[in-house]
């Protein structure tokens, strides 16, 4: 039977790694994973497939146009858009199981069908902590975020970065205060513009929202405020705002500020910043944006807030919640782009061992003990040259070569060689698994 | 604006778990994965969604129906129903990219729309190994395969359980030898049930199929044939059987089972059974099933074997492979349901620190402090009453709670309590650290 060839592709907006650059993919999220379970967040995986009635209770506009969407036998499926969604629902589905405050992280794909361009995707990973109350949560959670925030990024080696807070209470007060409370989305949607367009054109386009010029310079004065967090509190303190929920958003602000060196979050990787306001719909007091110092383009690489009611659609509990969310995918494609992540290797493994001889008998049972130790170990089986073995091992950029001729069968020994160094030994197993643990 | 509450629910056939479940099985996926990647494997991730020309170049029939399809813009879509397919894809695609043998992993969600059934997944984990050889790939890599799943069977906590092993060229070359190999698929497929329906019905099915009486004796004298490898292998030396796929596939057996005890398979965990045929379109040489003994009902629980072109649909070049398959979805659930699996803890933090004052700021900068260490751990911040926080922490399953009063706070002390064994101690944080790092 003759063979039709289909061209093997990938579809676009779809990122498929090689495999030296899937090992860094991986150690980012591996890192996520361990710094989000040092804070005792346990995993959760929902399914990816769910009833569009349940998952797009919420949802609507540029959402609903974004799904994939699909029909199987009696059913109309969605697939997931994003981990808050499936949360709410596991949540309120499971809310008899579960002891709150509930810790969760969920790292997994999601699908949006967005128009793929550079740095977009249609899948894409969320790695996501929340923080779920039955009725109330301490702000003390709040506190908590930034440090986690703060730990992810350092152990993914970032030195220079920078948490941006605030608190929306804050900004409604204001809001408030200044009489334009019914227009307090569109005004804080353009303000939070003002790093992205700058100062000129967000007076712009407040003025054509039939803002005073007098309440566009009182709103610019407080939002474009700068200075260490202790100094933006004492000037909101001064300020003459006695509304309650201006009030209670300065409160909370100072709460968390005050207990984040508690935390280890160093000063100057914090910062209170009052122009920044965030998807405005759905958070209710804090709020998070996270940039890299050195790469500002790629905009917040990690952000989340406070939600009063993480589940109204799915339960009449109220449920307040905590989080952040990290969208690993582009995060990983701007940084490759932008040379911070290098591929180095194309294998886990930590040596190729290299059999003389056809027979591989002896290089696997020094495998079989080298892996005992916690050793990565690939043996190579084909029957090529000793160059040609020599030549794979170079190529795949492996860290130790293990030479197995007779002399070492006979002895049991292994001749090691460290590639990067050249440095060559023939030793015991012991001496070899000692020398590359220390590595 | 009044809401509509949705009942929060999952679809059926869509496993999702409560947290001291998923802690479970995430530690069981983190095991397959360390144990595939000391093989020397390295990770790859194919996209979940692919292009429906691509992913069914090869289907048809039961697959074709049980898929996930949908149709979004102009493309024709298909969710991916394993990840052999995404590989033989990924491998024709990048085949200038990759070095040979190209050893990978890859764990993640496959989508299948059967029937849901007890046990049945539509959605389903699959933890997969391969080698992928271009041109060629030597006999010794089938060897390795056993030793993969010795190993991953044993550190997932197995004792008892035994590889099967058979060779399809041995099964075809009987076949030919007497003369039935134009009913050879559905023979073998046939005499693959023995173990499941007993000879008997065997016996019946192949008379069904036109095969003589006298042949059905010969076929059974073979496939049923018991003994130790060694036995079984110059049992089948001495048959007169010279067509060349009998001898070459005996010739591959032999070097396999050769090699098996240096890469530390332990005999009783290993036997040849001439019985077992598999897919039977697919696999081309070795093939392998691994029972548990002491749950022999859940099947095969992973299986795999040889095959001659991975990517025949995809490119012309000749790209042999061996490979294993592990259903870790319906593993999981069958090993939870026969009580090998017990969850045990609510949380992957190895301690809760109970603040006994609602200042949390002592707690958060020793829990700061245990992180650094490696400790995963939980502050509790909720305003609660000291017994209430107590039963949280009982509640959650948690290995130890730290005290945090004024007395610790003063001295910078902490009082550990061990919960299951009771023993409670105020020491230095250096001496906690110790205590709970040696547990």
């Amino acid at each position: 039977m003759k063979q039709t060839i289909i061209e093997p592709r990938t579809l676009p907006g779809f990122m498929e790694l090689l495999p030296e650059e899937q090992i860094l993919f991986n150690q980012m999220l591996e890192t996520i994973k361990n710094t989000y379970e040092s804070f005792g967040f346990s995993p959760i995986d929902t399914p990816i497939i769910e009833l569009s009635e349940v998952l797009l209770a919420k949802a609507g506009g540029d959402t609903e146009k974004q799904i994939y969407r699909m029909s199987k036998g009696d059913h109309d499926l969605t697939m997931r858009y994003d981990l808050t969604v499936p949360l709410a629902k596991y949540v309120a589905k499971n809310v008899q199981n579960l002891k709150f405050p509930f810790r969760r992280y969920q790292i997994g794909k999601v699908f949006r069908g967005e128009r793929p361009q550079s740095g977009r995707f249609r899948e894409f990973y969320q790695c996501d902590v929340d923080i779920i109350g039955d009725g109330a949560l301490s702000i003390q959670n709040d506190a908590e975020i930034p440090a986690i925030i703060y730990h992810t990024f350092k152990n993914l080696g970032f030195q220079d970065f920078k948490i941006f807070m605030n608190n929306r209470k804050i900004l409604t007060g204001l809001c408030e205060h200044l009489e334009v409370l019914d227009r307090a989305t569109e005004v804080l949607r353009c303000m939070d513009k003002i790093l992205k367009i700058g100062q000129e054109k967000v007076e712009k386009e407040l003025l054509e929202l039939q803002i005073s010029q007098e309440t566009i310079h009182q709103l610019l004065e407080v939002l474009s405020r700068k200075g260490t967090p202790s100094e933006i509190l004492s000037f909101l303190e001064n300020m003459p705002i006695t509304n309650e929920t201006f009030q209670t958003g300065l409160q909370e602000l100072k709460a968390v500020t005050l207990l984040l060196p508690k935390l280890g979050v160093p000063m100057q990787n914090f910062c209170v910043d009052l122009s920044i306001a965030r998807g405005l719909d759905y958070y209710t007091g804090t709020i998070y944006e996270t940039i890299l110092d050195e790469y500002p383009s790629l905009g917040s690489v990690c952000s989340g807030g406070r939600y009063d009611n993480l589940a109204e659609h799915y339960t009449k509990r109220q449920l307040p919640g905590v989080g952040i969310s990290i969208g690993l995918t582009r995060l990983f494609y701007q940084l490759m782009k932008v040379g911070f992540l290098k591929a180095k290797t194309l294998t886990v493994s930590d040596v190729m061992l290299l059999p003389f001889e056809t027979d591989s008998s002896y290089a696997m049972s020094v495998a079989t003990t080298l892996r005992k130790h916690g050793i990565k170990t690939t043996v190579f089986l084909e029957e090529k040259s000793f160059k040609q073995k020599l030549n794979h091992a170079n190529k795949i950029g492996i860290a130790f070569v293990g030479f197995l001729g007779e002399d070492e069968q006979k002895e049991g020994r292994i001749t090691l060689k460290q590639m990067d160094t050249g440095e060559q030994r023939t030793c015991t197993l012991e001496e070899a698994i000692h020398w590359m643990q220390n590595m």
